[in-house]
């Protein structure tokens, strides 16, 4: 059995659980190492249960090897994972409480019928997964290769006419013959005034030239996720626009040089946000300074002002700061980080700004 | 106030509810018939109100015109939803229990501190999404087309040597440039003895001659999903696979032939299953029959032998036999049929077969 899976053991022997009831996706590839998808797991000392339909049960048996116990369940998934409660005879059932549907959590009450309590648990699993091992670090560093070299490769098609759904297109097919399984989140293409929504969602404006075109693209490298946003200009870039890419440029400048371990995470974002303010734009840079990245591509540390926690060897997340002017243009410049043993390094660090 | 929101005040009147907390993503876009993303919707009779953060405030002004009034909330958003509860004096909040994780409940409960109570409700919108409007249709007609040239398109690539992967990559970015959004789901490329699984996982299998290979794509038109799956065999065709191949679509015609309005659902997955009982495939297709699709890929109606209700003109589903040979092939034929006033239409007809 894999050291996470033991490390979940030791986590519910602390809290004086007979098992975990694992329902979030992520935390169930962290802990079978694997794909998995359409499935549940069951964590408990004696042994560990993965319930899953007979769509996946073939990909399932070639994975999951030591590391659980397939359950191939057609039909009411809950009522087998309930019934192999009862068979075990477990007492103190933990579940994940953001990711479980109240529904569900009905459910599985009902079939328990009183012989076993359902107790609510927060981010055991995530709050292992906010630092990265060494496998994952270079899955990662995968990632973020091909990320990088696609948009090198974009560049060829910023041409006055081409669609922004077109250059999506272009990079969903790039990054798969680079190795990426999918890309990470909807890739952003946002040309000239749509650069000023954050999560504009891309469509069928053309590219023009005096224009901005901002991308942010993810990809997801055997289930690690990478996130990096740059602004291209295509033609003359305007004194304004100049300009406020020199401040989101210097805000993230000033915020990485203070990353490395010990380093309180409300600090990291302050720097970046007061540089912003200082210039007079603090009213337009309106999202958190960056998040965590992994198998999920928002995940633990938060980096925002509110985080009072301390930074940790291991950590990954992303520092992007952005400055938008609604009905003009946006600009953000979104990096990866990897928290070292005594500072950061910039995972993105080759990727020109 | 467009109808939909209409009949859900309707439908908040007979259940003496004073309010629908919607947080289903789909039921939103729904209801707005917009691309909401990240966002919850509070219906009453008294006017809707939509959240979201500021990532997608300059986005949703634009789509929301007299529908909602819109409220930017950063930081924590059921607070907001809370607290605009409480303002607005209402009692009975009915929320969507398959779509609100138990975290979430809670919270809300807490900030009520009694003041307002919080009713499971169950499908309400997804019960009205089952039957399509014309301007739904016409969507999923766009939807369905795209497929079908890309199913065509994708032909040319076809031989030995491609990974899966490198062709999931062509058909997306074909689709782009078609005017779809994005892929509706994780596009499957099944090569060989991978296409016995279901929801193969493509990755970086090469394709190789006198091997069937799987090919189950759907399309995002405005938000409205397509779904279908065609086998393309390289070289020459085995006799067992011509053999699979023929009985999945005799099962998925006679099927079809018994579509039409008021037809019980479980029959219609019964003749399918019969068919290929009666083969001696039985215990090789292991999966529902089909399953709606609309703004989500899979949706209500259910096509399952445990579905006892009747179909309904509008209702549009996937029919969809496949027979899984582990180690050897499986062969899945999937259309896409629309309800008519007097029997069916199958709106991937023109995809050959």
């Amino acid at each position: 059995m894999n050291y996470r899976l033991k490390s979940i053991h030791s986590a519910l022997k602390q809290r004086r659980l007979d098992a975990l009831l694992v329902t979030c996706p992520a935390n169930i590839s962290y802990l079978t190492q694997s794909p998995s998808r359409d499935a549940y797991l069951l964590v408990t000392p004696e042994g560990n249960i993965y319930f899953t339909d007979s769509r996946y049960t073939e990909e399932a048996q070639a994975f999951l090897k030591g590391n659980a116990k397939l359950k191939e369940c057609n039909g009411f998934i809950f009522q087998h994972i309930a019934q192999e409660i009862l068979d075990l005879k477990l007492g103190k059932i933990g579940f994940e409480e953001r990711h479980l549907p109240f529904a569900e959590f009905g459910k599985i009450k009902e079939y328990a019928s009183g012989n076993f309590d359902l107790i609510p648990t927060h981010s055991i699993v995530e709050d292992k997964r906010a630092v990265k091992d060494a496998q994952e670090i270079a899955k990662l560093r995968e990632a973020t290769g091909i990320t990088a070299l696609a948009l090198e490769y974009i560049r060829q098609f910023f041409v006055p006419g081409i669609k922004e759904i077109e250059i999506v297109g272009e990079l969903a097919r790039f990054i798969r013959y680079q190795g990426a399984r999918a890309p990470a989140f909807d890739i952003i293409v946002a040309s000239g005034p749509n650069s000023s929504k954050p999560h504009h969602l891309s469509g069928d404006r053309k590219l023009k030239n005096n224009e901005p075109v901002l991308i942010d693209l993810g990809v997801d490298y055997q289930g690690y996720k990478s996130d990096l946003t740059r602004v291209f200009f295509l033609g003359k870039i305007s004194t304004l626009a100049r300009k406020v890419y020199d401040v989101v440029l210097g805000a993230q400048e000033l915020a990485i040089r203070r990353i490395r371990p010990g380093a309180e995470i409300a600090e990291i974002d302050r720097v970046a946000r007061s540089y912003i303010a200082k210039k007079g734009y603090a009213k337009y840079f309106s999202h958190n300074l960056g998040h965590g990245f992994g198998l999920e591509v928002h995940e633990y540390p938060h980096i925002s002002g509110r985080e009072a926690s301390a930074l940790k060897p291991g950590m990954t997340f992303t520092v992007e700061p952005g400055v938008y002017l609604p009905g003009k243009f946006g600009i953000r410049i979104e990096d990866m980080v990897l928290i070292t043993r005594k500072g950061c390094e910039v995972l993105s660090g080759s990727v020109n700004k």
